[in-house]
């Protein structure tokens, strides 16, 4: 047993967080700018701090750390999850430009691993390779509006063959992306069977954004959010939407395997964003409450705020072991082997780093929920990880009913 | 001792109810709309909707009932606190458009309450006449951006005599109600002698909107909501601001005392009101997981489910309780007689609702945090109580002062 | 709505308070010290103090304030469930001696109602009068070691008619006041016919605790504790008791409505007790860091610990009135009314009581877990409340499809 | 970074998970009826089963795991904290038999550390030898009841030099250990200068327990209990205790020091044996809930259950590693290199722990507070773990501190 980033890690988190230094952080107050400045008409187009920020951490090589393996072929990193860990949380404590910055960020990363798991050659050659290029983005339309979307068997999207093509109806919501400009292609969840086995009933497909049929109704908010940053959360509808049958991803009832397949990784990526997110704020309301006064001394040396900002430190250094244990484990013993630790990183991380925030939010008066700290902003995002990729009470029912078949 | 609700109330509450199921409630999706359609030029426009609930309040006569004790001369509705309570939950069930449809919205109650107890014959007939009509709307110039305002020596606005005016500068954000173009009057509170003992250096003093030398610089966000609504929340720079001397509140160095008489009833208002999101969020949460099915049961037969609701239920008893008790007390000791229940709802209600709304977000999935639902939006105004007003730890250290007293 | 206590419960309260003052406190190291030095043989003897209490109480006609209504032939005090609360509160601050010392301790008091409302003039005569007069004690079976005894089907303990007699076997635990020398009879709960419906297959009986078959096996703890102030907790076996048919209490099947009749008191008076533990543990806490000092300042001025002093103030403030409410509905209609009420009392109580006790323990450092202070043992006690009369999770999820079933 | 335990661990926890196995869980019973039984005479005899086992773990050399480092003169096992953290966690499972099998028990293994770092030959020969072979037990003076012993400068008791002795005069309590027979010298913390720098001023000495002056007052309770299989917690008063200078545990001043160097690793043994204890109590909870069943389902498909053991495999996957990493910490940059991590694994571990203990009490009705499982009496133990070695609140209080300095 050893705690110690190994030194490719060491190196390389040593040239990000230059990076992000350099590049990251000063560019947070142009991207603010931007997005506010934005109208109704401009307010989808791609600000421009985030275009810059991209092209500089393409050309710096700091490019695609999250697909593990080795990968030349495909422009990637060649590290592993435990690697790419704490490259992901220095990404996250700038949740809005890091990500992006260094073509790491959701949702394209997990459907960049779909399409490398299983995409054939010509789906790889259309979309994966532009993808990894960072010259397209992507998006997932897997959660529906009116059904309970964490029960797969629940989905109503049909995807029904017809000749050499399948035609797509149905409803989603929250499909993140859908709306940057960018965004050519759709990993969409449907059932190809509903009298199927209940987890051999549903299909993916990819649709080209441009494929008639396909309407990108509005943007969701999230607490009065909209995340123009990064194309938002689409409602999308499918109307008779026809794709070639060579669009299926692997096989006719394999959509609820590949699902399972992508989320696992994609949980973690969000786990590990999610505590450099908790650190920024941390270290904000540090700054904070050493600055502020009130009733004849600094919030710092108020015993209530030291109180916060302890529970903090123990939080999350008891959250980025369990992560860090779980990355390392679907590299040892794969993601199927760490679903359990998976699902346990799902429960934790949104809560923990919520509390988080939310005092760090307290401790900064009003202005925590304003504007001008990015913590009500980073709190309503993590906010979200508690629904997205099923509900925490789903995954707690699982992990229990596994627990106790131990017993 | 005795738990009900006595003749008048119950007859005022079911002609309320009425009113709100007749014209409130069904106005909801309305305004949803105008706010969604407003462009960046005609975003603070006050919407059709709450224009059409306040004169259909006004002409049912359901108006003013926040002012306690009988003012025939002033519109006023005569109840007692205790009978005001449950109108003001009521209210809080659609809380964008009940409280402004019976005239009894913040910042205007406290406003209202200031000029009554504390203004001069003109500052009444110019600005308390029309405001108790509904003709004009008002703000509460208190905190500031650049020191924790909770603590009232901290404030950094000056009021200074210059002949027969005074002239004011300083910069305030947060100033609820300041963009509403119908918002023609700022009470402002400021230091007329620093030097003065700790709470006789303030004063309040009353500004026209349209004074030269005030700025509204921007509209505050609150979890990426603007609340426009009610005219949003302003960051306002003073410069310069010249007023005659006669638009002081009272004498100078009474500012601390007017914001503390202030502060009590506006305080236990938004604790009703509070309790009614409460019940609304209680109600939605109910009626989404008897529609919902997950794993082949209706999410209301989960057993996690069942514990928020009965969780629920039974903190929503006991905070009304207290709200209720208060209320009491104010009518029969006076609101300095219940400053302890006051600190002690300040201190639970928003921590309690926030936790009800925060389950109902989670049983609603992603649309909890959406625009489909008015949750988020409740559970991001509610959080800012925590805040407004002073935040919950100053109130804590308060109310366990005076307890330590006690033994 | 009032929510001042009236003129009658005020002049009791001052007189109960002054019995505690000169009574009931002084005593409390006195029997400290006799349960201290008692031996393997005596332990379960009545401790003087409280023998000598017992007799000032009821000297002093501060006595069976527990009986709701008028009953002069019964030595009753005539109060309603309102008017009792207060004074019941004020015995829970002197737990061991306070309940004893007013004849207002459970079991008897739950027994008590139970022959006032169904017992035959003979077992009225027999248990009734001397329970009443504080000559004997009672005990209550209902609970079983081997089944989770919440759910009232489960109980396996058989009452089988034969001939004239009744005939009992049956295991049973946590059978309160067992090893009271005094407690002379036991109503204990068993199936008469375990094919009728699910709620007629249950029947009560009394069994005179010197029938031959009974056998007290043992003192169950609690954290340690065996209760001794007031005859422990006991296991009980019954084998092949037998008893007259007319020991019957009501009729065959009656055992379940006998059972919830008894309960809903029962849970109200423990809740009453509740709040006066709770303001003991509050004031004890207050005076202790008022007292400590470390690091270079009281306690008491530290902002962690005002914050539990705030917290408890706002939690008791809150439980109370919600308590008293639900006095009132049972008082004015009846306890089925105030079932909901009853069941929210019955979840909230113990939970904050015991946060609450928790935050003293914590203030005392290591005395507070000791002897030394009565707070480790409050604390024990009242944990097992959310266990006794059903754990809290069967009331959650009963409150919460009430709830369900309003919308 | 690698998360596996290394060849030396694996092997020696499936030797000692044998030895638990074979000799420890099944004298769990034995011990359990010979504390039971036990009169007032003969209570704090050592249980033929404690001497038992610890035979047995001596001859099988399972022994004094915790001493790091090689030392082979002192019958030492030579692991390194990492290494003994999953055996010391082991024998938490067990918490009342397994550590003393091992010779691993409080405070033998915090006083046979200070021996071993600061104490002379003479000391080392007489003392640490006896320890390591088993042979004597021994107890630690600290805490004191009439301050607040959190902050060392309230220590009061006084170590006065007079010729060629020290005379010692204090009060202490929570001696654990101090009944037990065997327990043969108390290492004492006192002032020998209280002019001294505030660190300066205390000093420790050995004091053998048949030294006149010394008088082991009584056994102080937790919770009710009165931990007799170790020897309980005394109260112990020195009158004019004397003893000879060489009985000085390094220099007059140091005691400050010594406290430190001996709590690091008292704190984290601690945590390692809490984590077994809070995987006691799961497996508790599961096997439990599988057996039960109330209201047609086992409990065990129970929702709110399922939360629980959720929740609580959750948090101890992340508190064990967090443990694990301290005593990577602890030996790779020292004790005082990981005072950060043991603050926070001594304020994570008691709260996570009890709360699972709680959760698992309430799975098991009435049982789980009772004698019948080890629960209650678990949680008893746990629940002092935020006291001993200073309160939670110290800690935290530290802790921030040294993170505000990072910002």
């Amino acid at each position: 047993m050893h705690f110690g980033y190994d030194e490719k890690t060491t190196a390389l988190l040593a040239q990000a967080s230059a990076f992000m230094d350099e590049h990251v952080y000063p560019a947070e107050p142009a991207l603010h700018a931007e997005l506010a400045q934005a109208s109704r008409d401009d307010m989808w187009d791609i600000p421009a701090s985030i275009a810059d920020v991209r092209q500089k951490g393409k050309a710096a090589g700091l490019w695609n750390f999250f697909l593990p393996g080795e990968h030349a072929e495909y422009n990637g990193a060649g590290l592993t999850n435990l690697q790419y860990a704490p490259i992901a949380e220095l990404t996250g404590r700038s949740i809005q430009l890091g990500p992006q910055a260094f073509n790491c960020a959701a949702p394209d990363t997990g459907n960049m691993e779909v399409l490398h798991m299983f995409g054939t050659p010509e789906q790889k050659e259309k979309y994966l390779g532009p993808l990894l290029a960072g010259e397209i983005r992507s998006a997932f339309a897997m959660t529906e509006p009116d059904v309970a979307s964490s029960d797969a068997t629940n989905v109503e999207t049909s995807i029904v063959r017809d000749g050499g093509d399948y035609v797509i109806n149905g409803r989603k919501f929250y499909i993140t992306g859908a709306m940057n400009p960018n965004c050519q292609v759709f990993i969409v969840m449907g059932k190809t069977d509903p009298e199927a086995d209940r987890h051999r009933q549903q299909s993916m497909i990819l649709v080209d954004r441009d494929t008639p049929g396909v309407d990108v109704v509005r943007g969701m908010h999230v607490y009065g959010y909209q995340d123009r940053d990064h194309g938002g959360h689409a409602e999308v509808v499918f109307r008779d939407v026809r794709v070639p049958a060579s669009n299926l991803i692997g096989e006719e009832g394999q959509g609820f395997a590949v699902a399972q397949a992508r989320l696992g990784p994609g949980r973690i990526h969000h786990c590990m964003r999610a505590i450099g997110v908790a650190e920024r704020a941390l270290e904000l309301m540090c700054v904070r409450v050493k600055e502020r006064t009130a009733f004849g001394k600094p919030l710092a040396n108020q015993g209530v705020v030291r109180d916060w900002i302890a529970e903090s430190r123990v939080r999350i250094e008891q959250l980025r072991l369990l992560v860090l244990k779980t990355a390392w484990l679907m590299d040892t013993v794969g993601n199927r082997g760490a679903h359990t630790e998976i699902q346990a990183i799902k429960i934790a991380t949104p809560d923990t780093v919520n509390w988080i925030i939310d005092k760090a939010v307290q401790a900064h008066g009003a202005a925590g929920v304003s504007q001008d700290t990015p913590l009500a902003e980073m709190w309503a995002g993590i906010r979200t990880l508690r629904l997205a990729d099923g509900p925490d009470e789903v995954h707690k029912n699982s992990l229990a009913k596994a627990e106790l078949g131990k017993h």
